[in-house]
């Protein structure tokens, strides 16, 4: 039996009681920390370009768009929530792949829960298994999917929403194996376009794929049974190299999850330890921005890889400038949405700040640490290193700092009594009855 | 100014008075083999598969479904008139690079000229200009694209849709290149899936992906501006070497629509000129199955790659036969969608032909040639070689053949009288003031 077909039997076959409690917490985790993300972008003016879009088109309100009075078709809402959950580059990370596996996972997830009336802990699983499938197929291809210049969440995500989706659906197998063909056929996304809505994007397009795909393969759609292994499929056109052993191996036994970190900063995650240096400065030894004459950083590859943008012009392009992401730590002591709107990133000490930061590629550095020095008018140096960035598999959000996280981001569309008692229901979501509950709840 | 620009520029400031007479005559060939493909393949039970889902999605009626009663969204029309064209593989074929260039172009150009209430010339120039937009972006990255494994239909097949929908929709330079970005960052569509439904899948979701791109670019949805030629863009992220002149070189003066070919055979292109052999053995020579004790044949490499496959299990595995196209050849004297459906591929006549045919490959083949060699229980051996396959650039398919081909198709579902208005008003549409007057004559 091929991987394919492998993978379809292990996330059909597997009930919630098989998955560890601590997995399943983890799962749950992850879906509050989506609800407050998706929440907080509702309030973009960007999404009017997609609900204008969706008014005119029409539809059934099959499912609901988070943070909003609106509801659509199964398809629609899962592209606008996919795009929400990644707008903000404020989500979770699969620490070995780079993964966002929330935002594409979870809107489907919703919204084919939403179409069957499906129990929360449905979902929570076809959220935790959708995860599963996407980390374990970026894996496989790992590193070199993304180093030929995919964006990876899009890509993969294909394979966690068409998952949550068809779990959800209840497929059978054969229709599964249809599904993720039909799904992994639609994998897209470069990474030419990161710093415009593009990025986000393509959260949101591999979540409708996903859903399409499960859509398609309930009403007897085909595809190959073949798409992750055969010799034209995902990961040989996809990848120079692939692995499917990363797919298939100790399934049910290994999970993914613990690899996955949320975000304490809204923008790309390998600049996170440098925010980490920078606030450190700024709180544990009292430097003022105006003492500043340099910040050398050494930093792991993917950092100038990625984020190498000393004058950012849009708060999109900031949350891709490392110098951005680190003068606002230093000035700000934080870098959340606030500090990438399109006048932050335009703000004159920020700019003269980011003209005296440069980093240095250290091969050897891991991807969540950084070691950083601050060069003071008085002749001072000071270096802190960072070994584990927050938000990173070995420091993890607590569960308390997740609340205030979600608390925060809800207040900006729900009343702070709305947002404490959908808090209160996504963490007992296991015992929801309807996920519909959840999402009438998560409306302003 | 980069390859993205200078596109964009040239397909929304071109006149039609710029296009010679030629070309826009081939475009309205396209149109015309467009239909009568379309029209066919209508009546494929596949259909009520996206026809249920559109149904229960709902939405407004904003463009309509070829072969049937029903308007939908742009989105779902463009994807469905899409897979209908390329659903019977009896399309039109770019010969350099084998794209299928109208499955993805004119879906999107009809559904959007609909809303627009364009002309019909307005739609054949769009279709035009997307075509030559599809195929140049194909040849800067062909051989090296195709041959890793993408279906180059469907990936490139997103441009030719987004430059007919953004022409179509007034987009100004701006937002077409937003528009060619957020197209670009969805091509999608691998071989694996070849011999089932997603095959034509591909054609239809790139449709529907340039439609999409088009309606979100002209609300102010941003990209990147150098999709094509980025170092993370389309190029070179899915293709090893690229030739960025294919696409900016003597614009407007060379055109590629004299490089597509209309497909006289329901199959996989490059077994056409082995089923030219085939129909020469029946009818020049009178040879008859029961007298052939074997058939060799030189072939290009692509006929092993893409057809080889011996035993098909359904008619669209067929297509993909060259062993069953060759023997329904001789058997039939034609390969059309009669001599690819389940029952056809199990015929035992056509089995055992099957397995007396024997491919090899010769590296110097042209890509339209092909020389066939059969021996006869008599003890003769007969060999033809066919120097350009019927409907190959340089055998043409003739405008009377091809009124055949669209009056023949359209008999499925349209009245005789119904289809030879249709065809006379598809023959004049460049003088028909709204598109929306096609499509109502196009309806059962």
């Amino acid at each position: 039996m091929g991987a394919t077909e492998t993978l379809a039997r292990f996330v059909l076959s597997t009930p919630s009681t098989a998955i560890p409690d601590s997995i399943l917490h983890e799962g749950k985790r992850c879906i509050i920390n989506y609800l407050g993300v998706a929440l907080y972008a509702s309030a973009d003016p960007s999404m009017q370009i997609l609900t204008g879009m969706f008014q005119e088109e029409g539809g059934n309100p099959q499912a609901a768009l988070i943070g909003s009075a609106m509801s659509t078709s199964l398809q629609n809402a899962a592209l606008a929530n996919g795009y929400l959950a990644h707008l903000e580059d404020y989500d979770d990370t699969h620490f070995p792949t780079v993964i966002h596996p929330s935002a594409p996972t979870i809107p489907a997830a919703i919204a084919v829960g939403e179409r069957q009336n499906a129990t929360g802990l449905d979902v929570l699983t076809a959220t935790v298994l959708g995860i599963e499938a996407c980390c374990r197929i970026g894996l496989s291809v790992h590193p070199h999917h993304y180093d030929a210049g995919w964006h990876i969440t899009g890509t993969c995500g294909v394979f966690g929403s068409v998952v949550a989706a068809g779990r959800l659906l209840g497929l059978d197998e054969g229709q599964m194996v249809n599904a993720l063909g039909i799904a992994g056929t639609q994998a897209a996304g470069v990474r030419e376009t990161f710093g415009s809505m593009s990025k986000p994007f393509h959260a949101g397009r591999s979540a409708q794929s996903g859903v399409l795909a499960g859509l398609l393969a309930s009403r007897g759609f085909t595809s190959t049974a073949t798409i992750l292994e055969g010799r034209r499929g995902f990961a040989a056109v996809l990848s120079t190299q692939s692995n499917m052993e990363q797919i298939t191996g100790e399934l049910g036994e290994r999970w993914e999850l613990p690899n996955n970190g949320l975000k304490p900063y809204a923008c790309g995650v390998v600049s996170h330890p440098l925010i980490d240096a920078m606030i450190r400065f700024r709180n544990d030894h009292g430097v003022k921005v105006e003492d500043v004459v340099s910040v050398t950083a050494n930093v792991q590859p993917l950092v100038l890889e990625l984020m190498d943008r000393q004058h950012p012009r849009i708060g999109l392009e900031g949350k891709f400038s490392h110098q951005h992401s680190m003068a606002v730590g230093l000035v700000d002591g934080g870098a959340f949405p606030a500090q990438y709107t399109d006048e932050r990133v335009l703000d004159p000490t920020i700019i003269a700040l980011r003209d005296k930061i440069k980093a240095t590629v250290d091969p050897k550095m891991p991807e969540d640490a950084a070691e950083v020095t601050v060069t003071l008018k008085d002749g001072r140096s000071i270096t802190e290193k960072v070994d584990h960035a927050t938000g990173a598999p070995e420091n993890p959000m607590s569960d308390a700092k997740l609340e205030e996280k979600f608390l925060n981001l809800a207040s900006r569309v729900l009343s702070k009594d709305q947002s404490e008692k959908l808090l209160a229901r996504l963490w007992d979501i296991d015992k929801v009855g309807n996920i519909g509950e959840i999402m009438e709840m998560a409306r302003p």
